[in-house]
């Protein structure tokens, strides 16, 4: 079932999902922040079927979230590397990650972590303004929506 | 079709994704955060079909995210608002919001935006890490998966 599209719609947000299709992107993505770049390995460890992966991976190919680099030449075979605007999606999945360990814990003890190499901590994402520093809580900031 | 479920997953980004359902449900949940409380208002601004808006919004009321609460006794009528672990979304929208602006624009000339309503400014948000309070950008972080 073809879904309705947002490619389109003034709102970003919309944009974005349009872009990101479904979950499985979201899920894709992750895997490859995780250092995961081969297909074979994504298949293996997402379980998805390959005709699926190898959808989703031409869609953010071509939406210029992931780029492929070669890196066999006989048979050709290529890695699935973050571009730029892929990059930039680490805060999304961070706060993703972080929502889920706090609203849905599970028996898991470990959990994945957001890692701040720069200080070496595990980091709690926390989101903060760009003009005053600081932090942005669903109690002292709204979404303002404007008509098109 | 049912997709696969995420519900027990080890991964609280799959768990996360597996509550929210698709991408309808975010759409949802950013028309609450605009102040949009009331079904029919719901349906007209989403354009969905009354039947996929009862199923997301049940849902959502399943997951905690969301409240009914009566505003009207004769008919029974509901309002829809945010939960405490539905308010916590905020940052994730207000992440699509911001990265849909810039990489995906569109000639509309006016964005959605987002408010810092305790400095009064139109924010761009910024992740910043709870230890050192330094940003948190796809350059200086990572996410570390635990082998279960």
């Amino acid at each position: 079932m073809k879904r309705t599209s947002f490619s389109d719609d003034s709102c970003p947000i919309a944009r974005t999902l349009d872009v990101m299709g479904e979950w499985w992107t979201l899920l894709i993505l992750r895997d490859v922040f995780y250092g995961i770049h081969r297909f074979d390995r994504l298949l293996t460890e997402l379980g998805i079927s390959r005709n699926v992966l190898t959808d989703r991976l031409r869609t953010l190919v071509e939406s210029g979230i992931l780029e492929k680099k070669i890196y066999l030449e006989k048979p050709e075979r290529y890695e699935y590397h973050l571009t730029e605007s892929g990059c930039e999606l680490l805060p999304i999945l961070a706060l993703l990650m972080n929502w889920g360990n706090r609203w849905l814990p599970t028996e898991f003890g470990e959990k994945p972590e957001l890692v701040h190499d720069s200080c070496g901590q595990t980091a709690v994402p926390l989101l903060v303004c760009n003009h005053c520093h600081k932090e942005i809580t669903p109690h002292n900031a709204h979404l303002h929506k404007l008509e098109n």
